[in-house]
């Protein structure tokens, strides 16, 4: 691509809509997490998301061994809890990044603080590039309370391009 | 899944954001386009882009045969054109579903009144369910205007869950 091309292409991926996630594994002892926004679903029988993650991350070598995927959705207001999860993974007792969390069918954690999540099991990746794409289906999912997505622009961060 | 976790799976699923793009692409004198919303950047480098994508629609036929691949982004207030792109593809001289459309690099056809576009190869998919979820490579893109892209919510669709 040529400098002008390059601009472009820059501009018009950043002009993608994105909310905010936590998505977390868990492998025997070992836990995985983080924030992450390139989130679509992509198929509704069975109900599909695919997930960008980051492939030099122990999120994304957690997630290869467990199989098995929670995805909080953070709600308007959360950016402090979601920038949190740009750091790496501390595991306190029953908290990770100082935010407790909570367990369903597939073991993966879900931050209690958000207001839904989806979890279920990995069924494919499409691997290629800095981040690997992660097929997930949904198996269970869960809703505390009607909320607003936390997006990327609320943040004021830029993820893509 | 039960019936309460359904309802959840749903409900979550569609507090994911979304824009609106006319995904084209054009196989010998085959042309294929269609209004999709279901997409995420997913690598940095290559500059990767997963599009999900109707399994019983002519586009994906097209694209299939294609390898190729024009994404137009939709601007705000351009809802009449978007839905536009809902229905079957009927290309008359320049024109596809009654919007003119140029082509750059790929020969994918590009909306001319988009603000932006990237253009690209297809590298991949993931092929299960009702959807594919299609793996784009942009290796050339333009922006005509700054714009914001109009969204699945102003256009008050909800396509997910």
């Amino acid at each position: 691509m040529n400098e002008q091309a390059e601009a472009a292409k820059k501009s018009t991926l950043r002009m993608i809509p994105y909310g905010l996630y936590v998505l977390a594994t868990k492998s025997g002892d070992e836990i995985g997490a983080g924030a992450i926004n390139w989130v679509t679903q992509t198929s509704f029988a069975p109900p599909l998301v695919a997930m960008g993650v980051k492939k030099d991350s122990g999120l994304y070598d957690t997630l290869k061994k467990s199989g098995q995927f929670g995805l909080s959705f953070l709600e308007s207001g959360q950016k402090d809890l979601a920038f949190g999860f740009f750091k790496p993974t501390t595991v306190e007792g029953q908290s990770i990044n100082g935010q407790a969390y909570e367990t369903h069918e597939t073991g993966s954690p879900i931050i209690s603080a958000a207001p839904a999540w989806v979890e279920g099991k990995v069924v494919g990746e499409f691997d290629m590039g800095d981040h690997s794409c992660v097929i997930g289906e949904v198996t269970n999912a869960g809703t505390k309370r009607e909320a607003g997505i936390l997006t990327l622009e609320e943040c004021g961060v830029k993820y893509g391009g």
